[in-house]
């Protein structure tokens, strides 16, 4: 018996982006499933069998994603080989841990984690090594979490100096939340504070913004959007973001 | 004028935990500059020239990362197209900052930094989904940082109810910073707290142990073991650690 259903990180977007681990998962299963905006992200190669025609796909919208996870548990306990497709990594406000907790219902089903390069190491690549020190990773979408929770977690954060990286800063429903975080920031750390925003990276349109704390404060931001806040040691050096780990000539 | 430094993240070990992009620049790269036991991790094809002979490689050991740094960059100026590897992510405490820092030195260099999947994640997807939610990241090494902003980090992060991940949790020079570590975290948080080690992650002797808060402070570890210690809603559930984000059924 061999009921696999694989759980997928893909990535910032662009294909170079996935690990080769990644992509012969892909490459080998015949049934896809995912937000249609990430299965859209995939090269051709990979969404179709090897005679051209199209894999199978699974594919439903945002707030969909019981029903999404139920049909991928459900596809691979009927012997296909699925994959579950996630953008950055399926661990990091991903599909991993709904899947999981659904498999009692499909007991011989086996789950895989294919683990990705999320949104925070890749948007601190392009900004230089903002995450060199210790760091803290926060989502502003108040949608499953009370909002009090996360304004407790950010000023935790910045009382103990971690460089802080925010992940769906905003959205359609949700405007004036960076602003709102950047505010509640600022009672802590000073208004020169370095930050720095990246827009759909590994993806077209991608954009980078770099400047302080309180300058963020009205800059636009989606969710597609990354929010990086330095911590005491990190600098704006020459256009990148560099915090300093404290080596020493000696 | 073409003088690059790539610092590639090669991500845990195993070669198919690293990205495609990373592999291709190791591919073209005539210079290969790392920690030995990083070089040694990588295939023989990338460490190879097209005539099968081997590239030249700056190798240098633990506390040479000046110096290390300063030969990849030299090599770059010379011309060279150069590869700093690092273990998993370049920018979590990798070279990433300082080889940026340096810069400065070689004018003429520009540095790309290639993100890779860094312990946090690849430990998280053999465990489950234990990072499905907000998280903060912290080393136990005082080697560059004093042991009291350590210990006020993991404070915080236990008060925040962070998911926490702790890096470098002992090393030869030192040893009982797992067990001092969750002492403290215990004044916060109950003995129950799920908790789990992984070692040496895709590489030969990856071990997973998976137990409470109370029982982990007797475990075992090294430079190579990754610590998770759950937030209030993480479970232990058949072998996985999984933490709920908050779905339910409409």
């Amino acid at each position: 018996m061999d009921k696999k259903l694989y759980i997928v990180g893909i990535g910032p977007g662009k294909p170079e982006g996935m690990t080769i681990e990644a992509k012969r998962i892909l490459e080998e299963s015949d049934v896809l499933a995912g937000y249609p905006v990430y299965l859209e992200l995939l090269p051709q190669e990979l969404r179709s069998r090897r005679d051209g025609t199209p894999k199978q796909e699974i594919r439903s919208g945002m707030t969909k994603e019981i029903e999404r996870c139920r049909l991928a548990l459900s596809a691979a306990a009927e012997g296909h080989k699925v994959s579950l497709v996630c953008s950055g990594d399926p661990g990091v406000y991903g599909m991993a841990g709904l899947a999981l907790s659904l498999k009692q219902e499909f007991p011989e089903v086996e789950i895989r984690v294919i683990p990705g390069v999320t949104a925070a190491l890749s948007g601190a690549a392009l900004l230089g090594a903002p995450l060199i020190h210790d760091f803290a990773v926060i989502s502003l979408s108040d949608r499953l979490t009370p909002w009090e929770k996360i304004e407790a977690r950010l000023k935790h954060a910045a009382e103990a100096d971690f460089v802080i990286v925010l992940y769906n800063p905003e959205s359609k429903g949700r405007s004036g939340y960076l602003a709102r975080a950047c505010s509640l920031l600022l009672t802590v750390l000073e208004p020169e504070r370095p930050a720095a925003l990246v827009h759909k990276i590994g993806r077209e349109g991608e954009a980078v913004w770099t400047g302080t704390l309180e300058e963020m404060q009205d800059q636009p931001a989606d969710m597609f959007t990354t929010v990086f806040i330095g911590n005491s040691n990190t600098a704006l050096l020459d256009g990148s973001m560099i915090t300093d780990r404290g080596y020493r000539e000696k």
